[in-house]
């Protein structure tokens, strides 16, 4: 009799490479993680760039020591509190990659103190509060708008961008650094090709804008650019003098649709047990919804929403994509995924789906508490 | 100088009503909050229904306690985690109102030792597993699909309930305690009069398919409903037992634009700091994203996203919404606000703006460590 019931069977057990896990749990595969680094470290050095890696994409001490290993010392982060995290597990060097938030000055001045911390700027309200609270030294970006339309100054705005690296220069505590860009339109591409013309033309932009500075007597002004799709798609980083790639250590769906990894390289899965099986309609339901996984979606050719594509579990993660079959609708602990009658007839009520989220930043996020390494 | 610098002015600083919020946080009207338990509370008193709240939305036991001042003793949860955790806040009678995990078991059998669970079955495979492994008594109701077809079985699948009843039956541990649904497509009605009418022909489908368990030798099966968009909009919830709205405590973007809340009946606000402001696009960027709001998101009239609302900080919390003044993308920790110049020139760096979410339940839950009171 139990041989149809899952997970109690002996069977199953024998097959159930993670019978420690019990709801669901970000599984991160360390070898194609740590082989994902290498080939950027690998990159950004025969590039002559320095490579600062975006560490808010898996947020984990563990993960962010597998860095060191190809000699990363300096990181990016995304908040005030990830810096502080990762401040506590020995970085010494840390830019935090977001329009810096006045409110949280004390908190910045204590960092400072600790860390070589950078910080990013992009109007002088900013620079002027920092004029009177800076307590420490801080080395401040200037958040360029390259194209991307999200924030920062657009790069073309020579004036206003020279008048705030003076109105930096005039305190002794600040330093002007250099240039910032993220180019989150590479998100919005449609070719890879077309991912590489938004870094050639993101790339040209930030060096006009570095050559105007430099009349206006700012010298030495550093690039510093990065995204995932742009990094993972180009080879040569010359002309500019970081970058700042995340996501890539893990990749995921979205990547992968947007050209810049191939599926094996994707290196982060969500297990989810399976909770019920509905036939007639070709659906299982997970435990696994928007808690685990994020709304983040992509639209399929017919025009339906994809957030997460499956695989089964394997002793080294999960296996290949299974066919015709995707996560379809997702409620607050609720996953239903879509598929035939073949996956249906072989998974059963207790096992384990992996889903491989199309968004694995906010996955990651998400399941900060609850991740395997494989 | 200073007044140009926002925060930092003592102008300001007196019309900040938050100084102590530094970063995205949950803001929580508590008396809006108690009004709508009030209310709710009082309509399933006036129909003789149970009311037991679904506690996912607020997660939080400060929360459940302003329940019990209207005699609410029984609550649901989506998760074992969750069960767990407002058993250790003094709650004795916990419907996990999701289908049953079977990896979870040990830990489902050492709650049942605590308090009175009830666990959510819809398949013999998980019944034949409870048959074996339940160490405690459980109270199962079988999980209907009375329309909403996300998970359960089909409300006039009536062989194959009264056989999954029949199967609960011979385990001495095991009570069939009732029939429960969650009518999640009042959430894709068009109008208030359709939600009404799902409501409607929800309680008939149940009331069906307890007839026909009754005459297959199950007598007092009781019945449990309960989406807010129904429980707000219906008045007279006669001829169920039991309901378990959760969301309508904080209510959200998403309820309004239903029809099931009024805007001075939401009790949920994220505060973002203002970091930049982009008067040439009428944008500003918040801090605050989608691992703050989560992505959830409805579409307007125009067909364009909108992520939340936007108020001003007032002292109870937030004034009325702002008029053409929304959340229109967000990435892992920004928000971009579309706005006109008028509120472009009144809200300065460094200062509060509120958002309130499409999805209070998602926000809550991303916000669950940076809560505040008002």
């Amino acid at each position: 009799m139990d041989a149809e019931i899952g997970y109690s069977t002996d069977k199953v057990k024998q097959e159930d490479p993670f019978p420690q896990i019990l709801n669901p749990t970000l599984l991160i595969n360390r070898e194609r993680a740590i082989r994902n680094i290498r080939k950027m470290a690998g990159k950004a050095k025969a590039s002559g760039v320095c490579f600062r890696p975006h560490f808010k994409t898996h947020q984990s001490a563990e993960v962010g020591g597998w860095f060191r290993d190809f000699g990363v010392e300096q990181i990016t982060v995304s908040s005030l509190d990830m810096a502080r995290y990762f401040a506590s597990h020995g970085w010494r060097d840390i830019t935090i990659a977001f329009p810096l938030n006045i409110r949280e000055i004390e908190k910045i001045n204590v960092l400072a103190k600790e860390v070589r911390l950078h910080l990013l700027v992009e109007s002088r309200e900013t620079v002027r509060f920092l004029k009177k609270h800076a307590a420490a030294e801080l080395n401040l970006w200037i958040k360029i708008d390259a194209g991307s339309r999200r924030s920062g100054i657009p790069w073309d705005h020579f004036v206003e961008i020279a008048a705030l690296a003076a109105e930096i220069q005039t305190s002794p505590r600040l330093n002007v650094q250099g240039l910032l860009t993220h180019a989150g339109h590479t998100y919005r591409a449609a070719s890879v090709e077309k991912i590489r013309e938004i870094y050639r033309e993101t790339a040209l932009r930030m060096q006009a804008t570095r050559e105007h500075l430099a009349l206006q007597g700012f010298p030495r002004l550093e690039i510093s650019v990065g995204d995932t799709p742009a990094c993972s798609l180009v080879e040569d980083f010359k002309g500019v003098d970081e970058i700042r790639p995340g996501n890539f250590v893990y990749y995921d769906v979205m990547q992968l649709e947007l050209g810049s990894c191939r599926e094996e390289e994707i290196a982060a899965a969500v297990a989810c047990p399976v909770v019920a099986k509905h036939p007639g309609r070709g659906e299982i339901v997970l435990y696994g919804g928007a808690v685990h996984l994020s709304k983040d979606f992509i639209l399929t050719k017919e025009g339906t929403k994809l957030f997460g594509r499956a695989a089964l579990p394997r002793r080294e993660g999960w296996g290949k994509f299974l066919e015709n079959t995707f996560v379809a609708a997702l409620s607050q602990e609720h996953g239903i995924v879509k598929t035939g009658q073949e996956l249906l007839s072989q998974i059963q009520v207790g096992s384990l789906l992996m889903v491989v989220p199309v968004h694995s930043c906010l996955a990651a996020d998400l399941l900060k508490q609850d991740q395997v390494m494989v």
